[in-house]
């Protein structure tokens, strides 16, 4: 198996159901949470989407984002009130009962005990036929998974303890290593050189990120690869690019140390 | 026409290409400004995608959203270096050829002088045919509006003033208004009042976005119509239903104010 088809063996996609994303109301900071922590696993991210809390769209999109990536997970709409609707659509889009599972109206009593478990909360109980349990040490009410398909509360604090839970159980391919050098150029300067280098390295994925600091073009290349020689002999030549504009960098993060 | 037609009247989509937002790297920033800001103009975003920066993705998911709303737009990708493939690929999506733009490659020229103008800033002139550009007052390279889709930079700056340009050729629908209600009770409490109040105002879309501050479980209701007469009423409603809890907001932010 090639270096690029073992990156392609683990694929994720997220689904972030979110009028208040879309409405601009909320910055959305879980897609990066996730986005980095599926890095670290060797699973790479495909695509993201922001979708509305509509059960025509939540159907559609997990279906055809959980036929085509190994891993699917979504974010928000899976509380007690009447706009959440994740967790009936998910059933939907299997074709399964939206029925009470005991192990999460055990999980809602031992969290609210029998006096405040209310109609509303009991409704948190409510899980597709067949799916299995993501605790939620923080607020009671679980996620679950179903499939390949993850299904996670949005409350920032909740879908990370969730996805702890997930990621232990999550397979991945090889680890993706990155090398990072800034530099106070502007990237249409070092485009050419870097377009070469591509071209040489194949398997290693290179990356030019221009920015603005203290009013100055300059630029971040970034160089992604799951194995460290190439990653190595591509970083020193970025380097050597440098050197001949006389530029210094202003920062690298290596993971990869270039000796 | 009924108020949920007309909001539907107006959509959009966004699509942000970029392997440094799937990969964790970077937060992306672009899809909130851009919502608030075609909120603001009456139009309803109902998807944002994140991509790869890869061909295939670019033409499918162009194509498939601009033939489904309003208007497109993306972001990211129109640089000069070998990365950089959304305006060709954008070309593809389209079927029309990608070529020197007189109009871009003067704006490049304008900017960077005819000794500083490289072979790989050149790139930036080759733009869609038939497209017609966005100015780009910080650095030099134009965006383009295709039809119904809008290609501008990734770097925030460069995109907030394309859009700026942009919003000003935009048609819009009837303004979203919005009234929200902070309180520090679990959305459980009020989850069934607000499920029948939802029922009674169909044309109010109304959001209940829990939260954690200060250790203790709180949520926002965020009512949103066209029409400021059923606003108020329902954002009196949630006033009421706190009430019986003998709650008050801990805050609340209203473009109609209730009087």
């Amino acid at each position: 198996m090639t270096d690029q088809q073992d990156q392609q063996r683990y694929t994720a996609a997220i689904i972030v159901v979110g009028n208040e994303i879309l409405s601009g109301r909320t910055q959305d900071k879980n897609t990066q949470w996730i986005a980095e922590r599926l890095a670290l696993r060797g699973v790479t991210l495909r695509e993201a989407r922001v979708i509305p809390d509509k059960e025509a769209a939540i159907v559609k999109t997990v279906n055809e984002l959980r036929a085509r990536e190994t891993y699917v997970f979504t974010t928000g709409g899976i509380g007690p009130t009447h706009d959440d609707i994740t967790a009936a659509s998910v059933a939907r889009a299997f074709g399964v009962e939206f029925k009470r599972n005991d192990e999460a109206y055990k999980a809602l009593l031992d969290y609210y005990g029998p006096e405040e478990l209310t109609e509303a909360r009991e409704r948190m109980a409510l899980i597709p036929a067949g799916a299995s349990l993501i605790p939620n040490p923080v607020s009671g009410a679980p996620g679950f998974i179903m499939d390949n398909v993850h299904v996670m509360a949005g409350v920032p604090r909740i879908m990370q303890a969730m996805l702890d839970h997930v990621l232990e159980g999550l397979r991945g391919g090889a680890l993706v290593l990155s090398n990072t050098i800034t530099c106070a150029l502007p990237e249409s300067v070092i485009a050419k050189a870097l377009a070469e280098l591509q071209s040489d390295y194949k398997m290693v994925e290179i990356g030019s990120y221009p920015h603005f600091k203290l009013g100055a073009l300059g630029v971040s290349v970034v160089l992604r690869c799951t194995q460290e020689g190439p990653l190595k002999a591509a970083t020193r030549r970025v380097l050597n690019i440098l050197a001949e504009y006389d530029v210094e960098p202003q920062a690298v993060s290596y993971q990869v140390p270039i000796d």
